[in-house]
Formats: C-alpha cells, structure tokens, sequence
C-alpha cells in the first residue's frame, strides 16, 4: 500500500490530476523547491522535503535531497526487519511512491546551445539518485519517471485499490533505466563534441521516429529511429507509408543529389542509381534520367534537387514510381500529385550531416566514418598521353560522382548530361564493365565519346580493352594496381585518356 | 590544489599506488566500508564517512554516502561565496578529488546470471551519484571514475604541483558520463531482456574491440564494436590484421554456413556469394565451390563449416585467398598455411545469436529484425504440374539457402551439390538472371537439370523463359505477383516445375 509519495519533477504535464488522486487517497506528498510551490498553489498540503531532513535546500538548490532520511526511506527493503528499523532509529518514514522526471537537460542546454558551464546547471543529480534508487528498491517502491505513465498509475490503482503486481513495478523500474541511459548518453555527447576517428566506446541512444509495416522482407519487423529530440529530416506529404526500402533507397537519393549544384534527378532500384540526368531545366533531368533504363526505372525512387514545378509533376506521373523527393513542390506540383494517392511526396529538410555509419555484423557492430569526397577531380593526374575534352571532364565528374553509390564492384558510363549505364555488385570489375556496356546497348544510348567510372582499380586491362571497343574515350578509377603500368599503356594504344584520383570508393 | 578525496571503489587495482601518493602528498582521504578498510590495511590513514556525516551506514550499506555533507562538499562551486557559506555552516569540508568505481553489474549480475532480485543489489546508487556530481561541478572538482586514469592523475599531479587544467578536468568529467551511460544501458538490458519487436527506444553501448586499418576505403577510419564485456565471436590465428571488408564479407560467408549441416564451402566476393560447394568430404566442398567462378573467388574469403585437414589445406594455400573461417583446423592444416604469412586464418567461436541489425541512413537509423527462414522448402506449395525431383528438391535448397545473401534482386542456379552461376545486385530481375546464365556458361558449367532461385517474385515471364531456354528445370521463388498465374501457366509450357515459399528475401 502507497502511504507517501516523494515527487520531484520539472516537466508538470499531467500532474494535477496525479496529486489530486494522491490527496484523494490520502497519500502523505513530500516535495521541495517548484514542484512543492505548484502543488500548494493547486491547493494541496505538501510536507517539505526539509521538514524530514531538518536541513535546508543550499547552494542554490544543489544540495535539496541527498540526504540519508530521503534515501533510507526510498532504499529500505520492506521486507527486512533490520532495514525497518534502521529507518525507524533515523527517525524517517518508508516513502512508497517516487515520481521524478530530471532537468531537461536536452531542451535546456543542448537545443539552446548553452556553453558548457551553464549546461552543467542543467544536469539533474538528486533526481536521478532518488529514481534510480526507488527502481532498485521496486519490490517495494513503484516508480515513476515519465508523466506519460501518470494515467497508468491512477487507472490500475482505482482497479487495484492500490496495489501494484511486482511485474508492473518491475517494467516502471526498467523504464527508469532506459531514462536515464538517455539522459547520461545526451550529456556524454554534449561533454565530448569532438568524435574520435574510432572513439574507444560507442553509445546510440536513438527513439522510434517511425514504425514501419515491415523490414527489408514483410516477415521483418521494424523502424526509423532518430536522435533524441532531433526531427525526421524527410516530410512526407503524400501517399502510403514509408517502407524500409523506401528509407534506404531514399537515403542513397538524397546523397547523390547533394552531391551536384545543377539541376540533376536519379533514380535509385535496390540501392543502385539506375537513371541520372542533369541539365538546365528539372524536368529535363527527369526525362534524361528514365533514358537511361526504361524499363528498370519503373517503381524506382526518383530524387530531384530542385523545386518541382508542374511541367516536372505532369512528366513524373506518367509511369509508376514508388517515390519522390525533393527539396519542395510548387502548389500546382503538389495538385498534380493528388491525382496518384499511392505516391509518397516527400520533402527533405536537411544537409547530409551524418560523420560515422554502423552496421550490425555477426558479434558486434562495424563502424566507419563515412565516405566523402576530398578529390576536385580536375586536380588529379592525366596518366594518359591524352587529356579529357571538357565536355569528358564534365562527365567524369558525373561519373566518378555516381560510381561511389554504386553497389561494389562498381561501373558507371556516362556522358556530360547522364548515366548511360550501370553495372552494379559484380565479384570481378570485367562482368560490371560487361553489365554497363550491355545495359547502355539495350536502352539504345550512345557509348561514343562518353567515359567510364571504375570505383576501384583495374586489375588487368581487359576492362579497358572492352571499353575502348565500344568508343569508350575517357577513364576515371583510383589506380593503385601492380598492373597500373599496363593499364596505361594499354590505354594510350586504345587513344582514351585516363584520371587517377588516388581515392578508391568501394561501397558494399 | 587538492586537499581531500574521496574514494569509494569496488575495483581496486592500482589503488595502492594512489592512497600512498595522495598520503605522501598530504592529500585528506575520506572513505566508508571496504575501501576504507582495504586503505587502512595498507597503512593509511582514513576519515570515514560517518565522522564526517555523524551518521553510520545503515541497510547493509545501501545507505551510506548520501549525505548533504558529502554532497555539500562535492557539489559547492568554490567561487560561489554562498555556497562556501553553506558548506561552512553545515560544518563541512570541500572534496577535491572524487575517486568512484561502480558494483560491477555487469560481471556480477548480467554475466554471472543472477536472478534479478539478487541482481539488483549490484546497482550501485550511491557511487553514480557522487562520481556524477563530481562531474557536474568539474569547475572545482576533480574526478577519477577509472582505475585506468590512476597513473596519468599521478604524473600529472607531479609535473604540475597538483594544478589540473580545465581542460583535463572537464576530460574526465566527460569520462564519467560516458561510464555511466554503459552502466545505466547495461542495468536496462537486464531489466528488459524481451526486446520489442520495435522497441520505443534503442540503446547501444558497444566499446571499440578492435581498431581497423581502415572502412570500406582507404581514406575511412573504422573499428570493430562488441557490446561490453563480451568477447571477439572470431579468434583469428595467423595472417594480416583483419580488414572492415574482411569482417562484412566474413559475416556472410558465416551466415551462409551455419545453414547447412553437410561439408559445405562458400566463397564471399564483395558481399556476394561466387562459389559454394556441399560435399562428403570438405576438400572437395572447396574445389566445388571455385569452381564456380574460377576467376572471381580470387582473394575471396572462404567459410568452410567443418574442421579443415590438410588435404584442404594444401588445396588452399594454392591461390590468393583473403581469409579463410572455419569452426577448427587439424594441426597439420595450421602448419601448412604458415607457408602463407598472411593469409588470414580464423576460427568462429559461436553461432549467429543476431536478432536484429542496424544501419545509419541520413538522419537516422534503420533497425530491423535480422532476416530468417521459416520456411522448410520440401512443405512448400508446388505449383506447378510437375513435380521436382529428389535432386532438384535437395538444389531448390542450397539455390534457396543461398539467394537470400545475394544482393538484390538477386537470382541463384544451382544443381544438387553446387552453386553454378549468381546474378547479384540488379536493379531488375531479368538483368540478374541474364548474368548468372553467363557466368555460368563463361565457367563451363552445364545448366541442364539445374535450378533457378529468386529472392523475389518475377514480375513477367521473360526471366522464367530465358531460364527454360537454357535447361533449369525447377524453379523456386516466393510468388505473390499479380502475373502469378501467367507464370505458373508458363512454367508449365515450359515443362519446369516450381515452388513457391510465401516469403521473399530481399537483401541489400
């Protein structure tokens, strides 16, 4: 039976109706500071936290609850005789109910950017001891940390007459560890700005922005998480929910849009840009990027780094697509759109920020810093007798800006305005040049004058002799083989330049 | 300058060297319960707590450092003249250094499984709380929450006459909250052991297992996570220092032998299965497995999922391999790889317990749950007029088993006892069946008799013709498409038989 509770909170949502319960059943409520002003103002008797302890709050409020007879009252086990009467020797009550919630740290210092010897005001040490210590204590204290629960607590008492089953507590005293888990990691971040290239201990603490129907398969179950008070970076503004593909496939759109200033359009498939077109108009992009596969563009995500007008919503309804996403839509855009319920529209509201990326492996987690680009690849080296046109430089920036979120091995030919092909997660760098030349010859795409991107090395100048066949007149690809002598050579006999940007860009 | 600390640490390694350096440095050293009886043993003076306090440890310790004196004392801001004033009025003294080392939770309660009402007397309250405060006030306040930390407080304490800069101050603090953000998580993990399907939050606290030389490229740093105190799941034996691509594709080739029972061998090339072999004898599981792509498997990573003898060894040695996985290796076997210094050579220690995976995406993370078969092939629909037959149903398997780790869309032929051509990572499916119908053919392998696996359904007929064209016989694949019934009506023109699973296996 709940005799006394000790509330302490910041966030006061819901709390009027959780202390007039309590007064109605009479609870005896032990308070201090704000919360215990605002429950008298509500007009309810408070015993004060000093009336207990005999000692004042002091140093500004730092020192309010720390105090043996708080935490000899939350901490006794009920059900030891020796631990009651150590409680009784003190002169302290058992205090049967505790309902904490912290300073919020986040909102207060981390949103509002606060410099550290400000924020460190807004780091809660008595509430998170008594939370911490009544969850220890469950199988005699109910705890509650989160106004959410608030109405919870009042429902199962009026069924319960008070009584709260040890499972209950034991989840109320599990979420008190989940809070503070949270609350430590935003506090650790805000400690240590500056990531280590591989810092020695890594902590995501990450909430559920978004259930999903289902993982990469229907048989999967899952979701989007985001970073504590931090916003989803898409908007979606129409159409059926968002898939898990549809994230990771948006997630490889949006990058590659980021990284062009013209007017571009791609089009992701599983992972994999299967169209690109950039030019002076959005539209135009469009039309260029479903040249380059006709086929394999249908039910694609379609990224678009400009505003989408109605001439672009007209083309882009057309054919079904699974996914738009662009910075915004003009109103006759959006009009447009409504005519297909099922397309998801969707709006990006922020950079490329991430620095890191995790996956999960058998035992444990791979962490990387992500891949970027530090190569202006009109500074690197001509290898070739030959140098590239301009009109060749503009499409190896193309293509060397692609290969990177091509799915390893890596090809990509291209043009000064698009993709013209692909060839995408092959195990040897031939059957990708293969795959591109082909996929190019059945869209009916010109190779002649155009370039080719290798994300990594040639291992031998077969590929090179293929591409040169089919008019292949420029080269991009790290180099860094044994055979790069060869590869050159080889090279200036086909009448191709080559770039060597140094950089390998695998992407698995 | 320091002039007090207080100590209070379960984990005592190297504390010798501190209490005698504090003592010899004049340094007031304030202590209660096992440290202060371990200090005085070692011949150092001890102020304990309840001097201080005036108040002893009750409940069998749960209550002993939380005290406005202690607190007071820790928390006072030195340039804060009221709270000076408030301290001196309690009749307390400042702390300078805080020394505190939590219960292990994790090496006492999680690993040792207690039950958790046992368990819970290993959540530290007390300790959280004073080393948290120490931090909050590390204007004033120095803190050590890691024994690891010892020597280097020392020689700076030498070097500097006890003078620690802010900076190194507020390092430590950080330090502190990174602790207790593994603490917090690690508590909530064993509160809550039945993980949602998608949990409202997720937490992860992994530390850095193993640094890498790189991530997928050379200019990406990277390392290997493991959640705390759990070990490597691989021992590696011999070879060069393991690379981030050497554990992604090591985590496939894992994954696929732990679903076969029989000697089996994969190889892995850019996260893509190019050769498996199933065999009575596990030399000859290798030899089928290169040959299926006797180019591609170079500098692949081999998973075999039996002791290796030196019968395989020797076959082994005879190419470039990256690595090589198995569960053990005979002496024999270990002597003749070190003909190959750095070869990598590693043993698995335990199975797949992965019940998720995580990837970061713009803004956030994807979580899902990991991917798994339900489905026994042999109790799936047939839907076709024929039957397949004995073999064909034991190549249905190995084609199932294995398209499910080809990229998607993905497409398999096998027989009975390999794997004979892959089409990974297409952005539509007929490219991927076109592919691995090549490769095979480039290998000199015999399609007839053979079988056909896609991880999703066909969206038209021409993949299934193409497949019948070149001799498959069966066919599985998840069905579900709304040209099912045009499929299955080909299927039978064709004379091939076909399973359908219910379930789709997309992976990217």
């Amino acid at each position: 039976m709940i005799k006394s509770a000790l509330i302490s909170v910041w966030n006061k949502d819901g709390l009027d109706d959780l202390i007039k319960f309590l007064d109605e059943n009479n609870i005896e409520i032990i308070s201090t500071g704000g919360t215990q002003r605002y429950i008298e103002s509500i007009g309810v008797d408070v015993t004060p936290i000093s009336a207990i302890t005999g000692q004042p709050a002091i140093m500004d409020g730092r020192v309010k609850t720390l105090h043996p007879k708080i935490f000899g009252g939350i901490l006794a086990d009920r059900n030891n005789p020796n631990h009651m009467n150590d409680l009784k020797e003190m002169n302290a009550i058992p205090i049967d109910l505790v309902v904490v919630n912290f300073y919020p740290f986040v909102k207060e210092a981390v949103l509002k950017n606060l410099e550290l010897k400000k924020a460190i005001e807004y780091i809660d040490i008595g509430g998170p001891s008594m939370i911490r210590a009544s969850a220890k204590n469950y199988h005699s204290v109910v705890s509650l940390c989160d106004n959410s629960l608030f109405p919870e607590f009042i429902e199962y008492f009026e069924r319960t007459n008070g009584v709260f089953p040890l499972e209950l507590r034991r989840k109320w005293a599990s979420k008190v560890f989940e809070i503070t888990n949270i609350y430590e990691s935003s506090i650790y971040n805000y400690f240590s700005p500056e990531k280590e290239p591989t810092p020695k201990s890594l902590s995501i603490s990450v909430n559920l922005s978004e259930s999903l129907r289902y993982g990469e398969n229907p048989h999967q179950t899952s979701g989007f998480y985001t970073e504590i008070d931090s916003n989803l970076p898409w908007t979606q503004l129409q159409g059926k929910k968002m898939s898990y593909n549809n994230y990771a496939d948006m997630d490889s759109a949006f990058k590659i849009m980021c990284e062009f200033e013209d007017n571009c359009c791609v089009i992701i498939k599983h992972a994999n840009p299967c169209g690109f077109g950039l030019s002076n108009s959005i539209k135009d992009s469009y039309l260029k990027a479903i040249s380059t596969d006709p086929i394999s563009y249908f039910g694609g995500i379609v990224g678009l780094n400009k505003i989408v007008d109605a001439e672009t919503a007209k083309e882009l309804v057309k054919s079904f697509l699974e996914c738009i996403i662009a910075p915004d839509y003009t109103d006759e855009a959006l009009e447009i759109f409504k005519s297909k319920k099922n397309l998801r529209i969707v709006t990006h509201s922020k950079g490329n920020d991430q620095h890191f990326n995790l996956r999960s492996v058998a035992g444990g987690y791979l962490y990387q810093q992500s891949d970027y680009f530090e190569e202006v690849i009109r500074n690197c080296e001509v290898v070739t007798i030959k140098n590239p046109t301009n009109s060749e430089w503009k499409a190896l920036d193309i293509g060397w800006k692609l290969v990177r979120f091509v799915k390893s091995n890596g090809i990509v030919i291209a043009n000064s305005e698009q993709l013209l092909g692909v060839g995408a997660g092959q195990m040897s760098r031939i059957d990708s040049v293969k795959i591109a030349i082909r996929k190019a010859g059945e869209a009916g795409l010109n190779l002649d004058g155009a370039i080719l991107a290798s994300d990594a090395f040639f291992p031998f100048s077969d590929s090179l002799n293929l591409a040169g066949k089919h008019g292949i007149k420029s080269i991009i690809q790290p180099g860094g083989s044994i055979k790069d002598k060869n590869i050159i050579n080889e090279a200036n006999e086909l009448g191709v330049s080559m770039v060597m940007t140094g950089k390998r860009h695998f992407y698995h």
